[in-house]
């Protein structure tokens, strides 16, 4: 599919200047003209329209949550997923060294040229244009959210429970770590210094068994 | 001077909302209706509008540079340099706590308050109304900027052109500090493997100190 066939089935428009978009579609690893400052300019736009948009959903959020939320939208991982959905990959222009390398599935790449195409999109047909691409590809995740997955990690709101009734932190104890190196499954405690309260998590790394273990405490408490 | 007043001769518009003009003003000293949300989207409004100006104000310059470019106008100090330009300190309402520490003259409250008036600004009457408030704003910065600023600081220089010529990273020996505790002077040398050039530089910090020695390094190696 050519590029602006491409761009009119993902995003819904198409642009003025085609080179502007081949430039979006251009790794730096193909040379001086690619993507890098079309980069720049389009992680700034999505965190604006981004950022307007939640602002008008979630009334009732604060800015803590706002901010989790539009984390959850444009941090790498999720504009790598994004980018595989829109068959992004199959567009990029790379150097040999990288398209042998497997840089068309790399989550880096994939998340820099989506940024990219947003520069392009704003830079050629304004941020209008450009904010109606963007909810285009996002409409459904957007839709999606719910404030409550702008909760903090247990572990924090733990912390927080604890120390808004002036109680000790509390403990987190590693009891297992089992497996091979490569995929070791751990085991931690997490304990409250009343001695009461202890629950286990399970991960595969201590962080994630740490949270798993306090959201089982918070669970006891009744406050999961 | 009433809020709207102010706005006018400082950002050259009024709000139709009267309402979020003085909640933009108001601190979260002050209650629920304060000015936090309204700085979340203020924030990436300012990040979006100041890439988009100096992507097309640079041309030549390279994503990092766009990026330190930007840091120089929008990093809380500089923001707050911009509201005491403003008088904004003035139109703030704070709680009586904040007002009797000194709230108003707060680089953090100062800089966060400015960008809540942008999003307020953008909420009422669109982004366009707020990039040409910004440019009234930012006008004399832009215009000052020039690329050279971009560079990175001496440190990083000295170590990517040692680097760069597959030789050793420098040394920094911290060979005197004098003074009080609330005042010291440090002085720092910065020694190259091949133990020829060796040069100090002073600062009230041992990091202001160590930029100073890399800088008089890189003097000596004609690269200044």
């Amino acid at each position: 599919m050519d590029d602006q066939q491409w761009l009119e089935r993902q995003f819904g428009c198409r642009l003025h200047q085609e080179s502007l978009l081949a430039q979006a579609l251009s790794h730096r690893s193909v040379g001086s003209r690619n993507n890098e400052r079309l980069e720049f300019l389009g992680d700034s736009v999505l965190g604006y329209i981004v950022s307007e948009e939640l602002y008008r959903r979630f009334p009732d959020a604060d800015e803590g949550q706002l901010s989790r939320l539009r984390v959850s939208l444009v941090k790498g991982s999720a504009l790598a997923e994004v980018a595989r959905e829109l068959s992004l990959g199959e567009q990029l222009r790379l150097g040999s060294g990288e398209r042998h390398g497997g840089g068309r599935r790399r989550d880096s790449i994939l998340a820099d040229s989506f940024e990219a195409v947003l520069g392009a999109i704003t830079l050629d047909s304004g941020i209008e244009a450009c904010r109606q691409a963007i909810f285009k590809v996002f409409r459904s995740r957007l839709d999606g959210l719910r404030l409550e997955q702008a909760r903090k990690d247990p572990k924090t709101r733990l912390q927080e429970l604890l120390q808004g009734s002036g109680r000790p932190l509390p403990d987190y104890v590693l009891r297992n770590a089992a497996g091979e190196d490569h995929a070791r499954i751990f085991t931690v405690a997490c304990e409250l210094a009343d001695g009461k309260v202890i629950a286990e998590g399970v991960g595969d790394s201590r962080r994630a068994a740490e949270q798993a273990a306090a959201a089982a405490v918070l669970d006891q408490l009744g406050e999961s």
